[in-house]
């Protein structure tokens, strides 16, 4: 049975304009592949209302799964949460639980739950809540889409929340051989090697270092055996 | 006059499986910043040749200007050339321009331009390349889609070439201002100022350290008074 697949969507600006790194991809990835879950696609878009409505109904409907990172926080330019509501065609409001747990954390700090903060509490209808053990804000789940927040620490926190609800897959088994031989010299081989072991995922990815080329050669697959194989012979065509 | 637009495509099993994180992508954003050019969306695909038809078409009739990053080397797993070639509906064939330049530099290092180097030289009909002075193997633009590297020496090389033939917009000027407040605190006075400065984008992007909330204020605009302004305002109600 093949495994589940999932899609990631970022929304945020600061990405897009070279301002911000963006740590959540690679962070989640990671997670899903041990998970078993393949991550097929993502997508970065601007934070557009339209956009998100976009991505949201088109991975949705490609994908098991859609995990989105970024614009559920009190400003103005926070605007996932509604236009998740508006992609599922879904009402959105203030919702008590949600505002329960913000009362109670705004009021153990000290703070006030102005009408800002109070946004975070707007939950699209039918939507379960994603725990916040950062900064209590919680995400939701609506169907098969996971809204988290975008700072990583809090990302990292509810993709740990999520992650077990999942069904999982097959997790991978990776092999890395690194061959310092330029990339054209491994091909041959390489594509012989993929050819005989059709269940297997073998990439090429090149890098250049002190003038000297070469390519680590990742060898995937759902089984050990077959990996540590078509290893072997791949160490038996270039020994180190 | 809006400034151009531009989408970005990223090609590769290894950014999605997590093994590696992406470096292109933040690069060109900087750059196209600079440009001026709105960086607009960033789709991540794997090596997909269904996956690439579907994404190139997508983004090259949504956006002006299109760059892929990665998939365009000897191997087996590198299909980006031919799918680009598919999603225009265009023949793709060893090149002679293209096969000439393999061939000098081959006959230079003392290498085989072997027949997976030469898969290198296949170039969609109609494409003009793109100069690589790192690895001499070109990029290759086809009307408003530029195919590029993924060893990221190489893709900086290449976005350097092919950004001077780009009709450019206006820079963005932008300035940060880091505050030390929750967002919930910020959200209400920014919002007042987003709406009274209609013509500049604003943005918080959260951050969390040492245990203390805080922002980063973004304020962009195409006009440095404007965002100098604007910017003075911010200070004055939230002094450090």
């Amino acid at each position: 049975m093949p495994n589940p697949t999932a899609a990631m969507l970022v929304i945020g600006d600061e990405i897009l304009s070279g301002r911000t790194r963006d740590a959540n991809m690679h962070h989640l990835a990671g997670e899903l592949a041990r998970a078993g879950i393949d991550l097929k696609e993502v997508r970065v878009v601007s934070d557009d209302g339209d956009a998100i409505v976009a991505a949201v109904q088109a991975l949705r409907a490609a994908y098991d799964t859609v995990f989105t990172s970024g614009g559920i926080g009190p400003t103005h330019d926070d605007i996932t949460a509604d236009n998740v509501a508006r992609a599922f065609g879904v009402p959105i409001d203030v919702r008590e639980d949600a505002r329960a747990l913000l009362e109670a954390h705004y009021a153990r700090v000290g703070q006030e739950l102005n009408k800002a903060r109070l946004r975070m509490a707007r939950i699209p209808e039918g939507a379960a809540l994603i725990d916040n053990p950062v900064s209590i804000a919680p995400g939701f789940s609506l169907e098969n889409v996971h809204v988290m927040a975008g700072v990583p620490a809090i990302f990292k926190a509810m993709v740990e929340s999520v992650l077990p609800t999942l069904t999982g897959g097959q997790p991978l088994v990776s092999e890395t051989l690194e061959i310092r031989r330029g990339e054209g010299d491994i091909a041959g081989p390489l594509a012989d090697l993929a050819e005989r072991y059709p269940e297997l995922s073998l990439g090429s990815y090149p890098f250049q270092r002190d003038g000297m080329f070469g390519a680590n050669v990742v060898i995937r697959g759902g089984d050990g055996a077959q990996v540590a194989a078509a290893l072997a012979e791949l160490q038996a065509a270039f020994p180190s």
